[in-house]
């Protein structure tokens, strides 16, 4: 892959994020929560432009060349490479918030299940767990954390239409489930992206657990 | 092992397959996918021949002596070596499809699970899950991707017929599963029947859990 | 960070303490048990003081820096650093224990899990296991071992409070939980620490599957 | 430790078995099967010694040092370490089986549940899975594979006895479980005798899956 800049990103920026996203990517594939080169990931470079994953590649062994660059509107910059075909999930996030430079989607077993799961109800509810800390601006575990699980479609601008109506209806967001597909969540750097992933893949497992045991 | 290649076979080719084979098997043993030297795997070296792995091996364990040429009759060429009691399943999707160059066959508790309980059915219907998307062929998480369960049994000839069956029947297929013990999948390279087999387990898995949280 | 030390506490003693509290620390998040930034560790450094982990760090990438010195009362000694919220729950066990050297509270889905089944009853009970030998002082298989289980809250006198009413009325405690967050144990010194942690894992593990299979 | 051989014992021999034993034990720990220190493991030496793992000790962590030399009637020999407490099962079946070089005694999650689970009926009948192939002996999944489940105690001699008494009663034996406990098993060398272990372990694990799926 070739990847040009724009004369005002500096290359040591675009590698610097890339790295970061495949640091990152090799140790959620390692997790087993990118199966089958599921999954996407991405930096904002700057208001303007994020760097995110070409499409299709095994999340496992990435590396600068897996990484390219996009502007906000979902375009490829400088490339001929082909971006995600949910890179317009990625770039509605960098949109909508000013602050956030990190976000992830990933395809963990746990995941699939639960949105699945609470499809119907369209929305799982987190309450009652010291973990629900980890997410940011939430200081006790008694607060009720709300993660939309939205219908699956291949056709995104259906899935983006479907989240600004949520954020427009003034809910807060801090994660979003899609329909047998897996998570989105995101962060003001990549540490944050990766505690809010980390600690959602967490809860939504012990709520699986969780639900099992009662019934038996 | 001594293995003699004929002469239409070049060294570099056999021992290329054989180290795909073998690092292929090594990241499917971690996994825990091939308990007790169960599991199979073999590669396409031309249009009359496979290389196989020889048979009762540890699968995290594997060499080029572990590697052995059978002809897609399935008899051993060169060597002395005993190939796989199950090199008739591997040379009959070599026989089928002339664009298939790897096959899996991996002994999972997920897959040998899903078998057994599917197996009344004698067949596994997936739909709903973005996964469904790795396998070829497939654009939408709508289809229903249907994976076969055939009964198992020690006499070969029996399940090739079997599979022929469902074959000339005009379905298609891109994996089954054999009763109480494991699943066989292909792909028109290595990375494609990695891909394959690793969403497949995911998606069993998930069918699992979602069963067991559906009842409770 | 920087730490300075009083007078009466060798620079090795406290490194020692801290690399033993890192490397143990290692290994738990390997295990998955301390998820976004989640669990907090301890050891002893005299009849007066403890080393314990610096609030809100991933715990599988902890160094010296990561590691303060508090005294038994909880609060920072030669240091700015913010010591975990818990830093009382540790040094409760200082104080209640002299011959304890070492505290681990770790957050695993199996204690986050079983702690929320529990909850209703302040109490699991485990008999039957031998593993229960792993806990000082248990010699049979035949014995109960009761772990309570605190209702959780985000002020800690009041946990405090009931972790000592639960002592002052003569019941013995090698370990508790805390509802919808994880456990707490110790030991004389590291490894029985580790050991206990070790084994109660595995028996509410344990526990928990057997009550899904014995319903089903 | 000191270990001194007798004359009839080269050092080498004994070097080899300890090693062979310590690299095995660091497989299973990492697999944790072998929680908290437990678990115990043995080489047969001679007609009349075997070499076993010294009590207590992290069975992730073994050296040379922590293997010792035993009599087949279970006493230490030129040693004063303590040999572990359940040595007497180890001699017992290398008393029986002259064949046999070399048995693993583990305590997995599955196995510890499954014996809890299974004891009321003292015994796992396993039947219907391809994996019964990787215990000696047998050639078909069609053959039924008995595991008998022993009770739990403290006291060695009752579990011997209870053991001759199956044995005497001419029933086979390639397994047993012991309540609420862990799993013996054994080979004629260390190859045979891990996968054993490992197609019990895994068997064990799908009888369970298959036992929760099914209710559900």
């Amino acid at each position: 892959m070739s990847q040009t800049l724009p004369a005002t990103i500096p290359v040591s920026l675009f590698e610097a994020c890339a790295d970061s996203i495949a640091g990152t990517a090799r140790e959620l594939a390692a997790l087993g929560w990118t199966p089958a080169t599921s999954s996407n990931f991405s930096m904002r470079i700057d208001a303007e432009h994020a760097a995110i994953t070409v499409s299709g590649r095994h999340k496992g062994r990435l590396g600068r060349n897996d990484i390219m660059l996009v502007g906000l509107s979902g375009h490829a910059v400088g490339t001929d490479a082909r971006p995600s075909a949910e890179t317009a999930l990625h770039t509605q996030i960098y949109r909508r918030w000013p602050e956030v430079r990190a976000v992830l989607h990933t395809h963990s077993r746990t995941q699939s299940v639960a949105s699945r799961l609470f499809a119907g109800d369209g929305v799982i509810r987190l309450q009652g767990w010291e973990l629900q800390k980890a997410i940011a601006g939430h200081h006790t575990h008694e607060d009720t954390l709300e993660i939309p699980v939205f219908p699956n479609t291949q056709h995104m601008p259906e899935l983006v239409a479907r989240i600004d109506a949520w954020l427009d209806a003034g809910k807060t967001l801090h994660a979003y489930l899609i329909d047998g597909h897996g998570i989105y969540t995101w962060g003001r750097d990549m540490a944050e992206a990766e505690r809010h992933l980390e600690a959602l893949e967490f809860l939504l497992g012990c709520e699986l657990d969780l639900k099992k045991l009662r019934a038996s």
